[in-house]
């Protein structure tokens, strides 16, 4: 299996679980969105909190597809994990995966991301520097 | 436009925006998880609490799509609907949308829930009761 | 028993409780902090998405005491209420509680909130439309 | 200044932070209540989750007193620690700290909490071997 962009370990919390015993699936969207936080904080000098904070550059996300094949429990170690599937002019698109640590996968998802100018919520293209890094961040992934 | 199977008005909280002043887009899992437990809660005497916490009958997400077409900011008010799409033996496909006041679609969703048994976590029949109700409520939405 | 100066009727969702299918407690602060955000928007024209969002004034919690005296569990239907302790210059100290439909208290807190500037997040006064509603809404409070 | 009990690093995530682009503060409740289970983690074989899923003992909080000081902003690096200050026959309280990386305290607290059986949610003695644990965990505190 080729090695992911960009993945970390989590160990799921007790706050992240449903009268269930098991992740609130909500809560999944939440702790991708801090992977890719932590991915561009990461890549970027700045971080993702000076892309979206300093520039007004937001990310939201306009599509999602998710399969929630097993579930994670109180206690379980997963990895999560991003791969890139396509980088387009205005947008992104992600492939997400959390997988137990006994190689099990409990979700995937294909996310697209647009730039956007916060002031305005409107689409804007891709700045440059955050093109390339990703950019980079792919062919590492391809030789990983 | 048909009247939706199941809807209720809703005011965009502070609590759900992000620092981009827009509704942080893992809070809409939230808004339907809440909007299907208060169908629940109308469908039968003993409430959605009642399925999973009496019976302990569970109904996890096993496929989401998703499409976000326009922001939702702080203050907004808009309405949060639900249609059934298909009623199988051991799941249920619901459509969801969150429409402005002022009739701009924000965000609509195709999610597919099953049943399962929270002892282990393994899928089961629908239960009758839980069908039948379902099947009313279409009946009903339907007709309106 | 005095009627509080605001007051909402709640019923406990899936999605504040916790593997024990109680209220997971940081989420009863989401409560509260919408229901202020209930209070202001019946207050104020503009509502509070107005006060922040548009003038730019926040109300950061400095100082909270909560005490926890019976749980609240999925579906129980509960009071949201909060009264006014104290209108200072520059704060606010609310007392909250939290009551079941059966008359027992679940959690009661006081929260001091001060206003400042959403530029700089100093301390400022609060404004005088602002501190009239409020007056108010506390001596329609002692008439109730 | 003693080294607290246990401590760990953490970067406030755009997930955790508000309109006003700090942390909304309902999230440090779930970042001090993660920082707990992290400790449980460390001092207990089977985990907070063990104690949790496995025992079905409890640990709700009964009383919380909080100050907050200073503003977090996305970004910020801080540390989130925790010391015991009593340790009794069914109960515990802790004292929080959450200090940026600069040295500036952004928020303090004290928290009590109480052992009980998930059961029957009344309140039972804390289980010997996990008084024992937090004893030990105090004491190497003392020495560090």
């Amino acid at each position: 299996m080729a090695t992911p962009t960009f993945r970390r370990r989590h160990k799921i919390h007790f706050s992240e679980c449903d009268p269930a015993g098991i992740v609130f699936y909500p809560q999944y969207f939440v702790l991708f969105n801090d992977l890719i936080e932590a991915w561009f904080d990461e890549m970027l000098p700045e971080g993702y909190h000076g892309v979206i904070g300093g520039r007004r550059v937001g990310m939201p996300t306009v599509r999602l597809e998710v399969d929630f094949t097993a579930v994670s429990k109180m206690g379980d170690e997963v990895w999560l994990s991003l791969d890139v599937e396509r980088l387009g002019e205005k947008s992104l698109t992600l492939a997400w995966a959390c997988t137990g640590a006994d190689g099990v996968l409990r979700m995937a998802a294909r996310q697209t991301l647009v730039t956007t100018s916060l002031e305005t919520h409107k689409s804007i293209g891709m700045p440059d520097d955050i093109r390339r890094a990703i950019e980079t961040a792919m062919a590492e992934g391809d030789q990983a």
